[in-house]
């Protein structure tokens, strides 16, 4: 359809809600994975809910595909837009509309910036626990999207444990109320469906989150090691003993020195790796806990472990953390942030093997990640004037996955698949399996106008991928004959 | 399809594992819904995943409706057998395959029993957290078709919760790999779709559950209180403080005398309703737990507090409200089992108008729940001999469901739909909202040969319901502008 057209059947919408010029398409042709760009069809910015029903029924008349954005955070280019459709903006979805403080729960718009909910519920004794690196940022749209998570989704869960509600528009703009404050749900559990399924199965606009009271206290405890390997044995070691920390984060070497330049958080620079165990809870629980973990990471083999002196040395410990990505980033023209998930017991192993790569590739990789899940992020650096570089990145990047696969773990921790991992899917997944996501895809949006392209790849991209690759039980690792 | 016919197609499947004479498909005729009986066409108890795949792919072939069974202990009629359908009962999937102690899982076959996963790890300090009033003989597949609760689900979440993945056969033979012990799994999340779809997606062959660390101490209170009003106010204050109880159980005056003349548990007979609130935890944070719990009891009006002196008194508190339901039973010939779930506030109000109700139908309501979830259990008493009890019992039944939608919670807690609550989904749920259910029904089973008749109603059965009834945000209930 042509765009002028299109624009014309739109006048219900005020003239403010769109975007067509080039200048004001730009800040749109990418989300937080930047190596990805493309300038936009047309962005549409509704204010209303009844406003998103009439863009996507207009779409679905018009066979126009639809991509969902909210603050373009996003690290797997779940957003990024598309030449021949709407790129639909959420951002002014930003009202608190209702919390309840007798069930704890808070009714927001997606819009809504994650930090901005634990900040109106605060002077109550109330946060929202999920807490992406992001989140002075992101939308909680968004974060539903992706089911984000964060340092503390260890022992609070990841986005989906905590929302209760969704309102969702389909493509063919019904208004559907997803989930409930209560218990249990009749009917398909579609909240959990909803939640992680990067804007292919409808729009949200409307999100129920369940709050937290904030713990009485907070403790960290800091780990040096001497190998990487010894400290993945130690998060093994404390998770196994029934501990659960509110935050249990491994940096290796790189990333703690990168980090020290940065902020100067009082991190060991001659350590292999440090490890931040967070404990939290009723005073004297904090207490007991502190000591176990400390005798524990004695036990590991930690050359050094330090208990926050004091609040403000607590923070700095996670201010640490929480810049260490910038920080890596000034190391290196461009960094690659990867985020898959094994099995706590292969920490050690794998993070062995990805070190092996990274000389064989010739790309130094900095480990900064959520130990306690399982949850890599090897940020592999490199230049990308450098020809051929961003390739071999790439490339060694989709190895991780794999590997992340073959020691029985999964390509997404909590950034989703977006465009970035969909070859990796068909690695995943077998064909029924895959078949039976695009069924489902089928029952939401028949004729595939929700974020085309990302997320689920078709049998088709798989065959054409799985000619250079091999599938899932059969890998190419001589490596993993240690596992 | 001829029987004989269909059966000879069988052959593959060991003659052991095909049940045909009336003696031996009696057993099958209802689950623990017993007012609802059929005799099956057939019963098929296969062995193998294979043999799974086989009949269900042959039951496609041939059109042939297919009903999964697990334990039948469900309370909803969700495996209430068809007079034209294979009822496929997985018993014989017994065995516990795999404990995995560092990742803390239990990978089991659906027919392990669940209290049969805790004494297998007990040894280890472990257990799994659901535990619905059924455990000593509900199967785990069960639990999982019915999203299973329990007294410990306030704090360790339903049967949802503590899953990490599944094995699944489709209509179509297919076995799917569903979720991952992994902290998220990419594509759809189908694992919490999959919880409580009452066997009309699929059948699963294989669970992999989450363990827990047994708590180092578990310690109950119990309090007695003159009105349930209050004793319902009192478990909003407690939620409120951000205190979280392992289980907080109410019973009213009819239960408790009922329990106590059966288990003589100790209870306080002369009370209006007393409260059960077990925390469970490290050793000094309970004792903690246990003083600020006490201190809100009397505060909420209490006029007795007490905390059980030592283990054998807690397991006797706990053994009377276990066995409240067959203590109920002894009351009356029959009784009838809800399961609604309510926001916490409203439990006051909700059970004074269920008591209004009972006088107003002649029919007395015992309640034994989950208040702490605001997962409501009125027991309506009532003789099915006497014409006309059972269509009053069920029309009053019916009333209080639709009471739970009207103050904003569900027609289920932990019970499911199955065929008792059928005709309340169309209260629940708005046109387009069943049509998106119909939707993902669709996605797996086309041609709906799975468990048809339950869990989610045609559009034709709810406009023939909705002629006699209101809905949603307009039922007839004046009691209600007092909410």
């Amino acid at each position: 359809m042509d765009r002028n057209t299109f624009i014309a059947g739109l006048s219900d919408l005020p003239a403010r809600c769109i975007l067509k010029d080039e200048a004001e398409l730009r800040p749109y042709e990418c989300d937080g994975l930047s190596a990805y760009r493309r300038l936009p069809w047309l962005v549409l910015l509704p204010e209303t809910i009844e406003q998103v029903q009439f863009i996507l029924a207009y779409c679905h008349t018009h066979n126009v595909p639809v991509v969902a954005r909210g603050a373009g955070t996003g690290l797997s280019g779940g957003a990024l837009p598309l030449d021949n459709g709407v790129l639909l903006g959420l951002a002014k979805f930003s009202r608190i509309i209702d919390i309840d403080l007798p069930n704890r729960l808070a009714r927001v718009q997606p819009g809504v910036r994650n930090l901005a909910i634990t900040q109106a519920v605060a002077e109550h004794g109330l946060y929202y626990a999920p807490d992406p690196s992001s989140q002075i940022a992101c939308s909680i749209g968004g974060n539903v999207a992706e089911n984000a998570g964060g340092v503390h989704c260890l022992k609070y869960g990841l986005t989906v444990h905590n929302i209760a509600e969704l309102k969702l528009i389909t493509i063919e703009g019904e208004l559907l109320t997803i989930g409930s404050p209560s218990l249990d749900s009749a009917g398909y559990d579609l909240l959990a469906l909803l939640t992680g399924s990067e804007g292919l199965l409808g729009v949200i606009v409307e999100v129920t989150v369940r709050l937290l009271p904030a713990p009485e206290q907070a403790q960290v405890v800091l780990a040096a090691f001497d190998s990487v390997a010894a400290a993945g044995q130690a998060v093994a070691d404390i998770i196994s003993q029934g501990i659960l920390p509110a935050g249990l984060e491994l940096m290796d070497t790189l990333a703690v020195r990168a980090a020290e330049d940065f902020v100067h958080a009082g991190y060991p620079t001659d350590a292999a790796a440090i490890l931040l165990c967070e404990l939290d809870g009723e005073q004297h629980e904090v207490e007991v806990q502190i000591d176990k973990v400390t005798q524990l990471l004695q036990a590991s083999g930690a050359n050094e472990v330090r208990r926050a002196r004091d609040e403000a040395e607590r923070l700095r410990f996670w201010a640490g953390r929480k810049a260490a990505f910038p920080a890596v980033g000034r190391l290196s023209p461009d960094y690659y942030c990867m985020d898959g998930t094994i099995p706590r017991k292969h920490l050690g192993q794998v993070l062995s093997t990805i070190a092996q790569w990274s000389k064989a590739y010739g790309l130094p990789v900095a480990n900064v990640f959520h130990a306690g899940d399982g949850n890599l992020h090897p940020l592999i650096l490199y230049d990308a004037n450098k020809p051929g570089e961003l390739e071999r990145t790439e490339e060694f990047g989709a190895r991780i996955l794999e590997l992340c696969i073959a020691v029985g773990g999964t390509i997404t921790g909590e950034h989703g698949v977006g465009m970035e991992k969909i070859d990796q899917m068909c690695v995943q997944f077998n064909e029924a399996e895959l078949q039976q996501f695009h069924a489902i895809k089928q029952a939401f949006d028949a004729n595939g106008l929700l974020n085309p392209g990302k997320a689920v790849p078709t049998l088709a991209r798989c065959a054409e991928f799985g000619s250079m690759h091999v599938h899932h039980g059969e890998l190419p690792f001589p490596e993993l004959e240690r596992f």
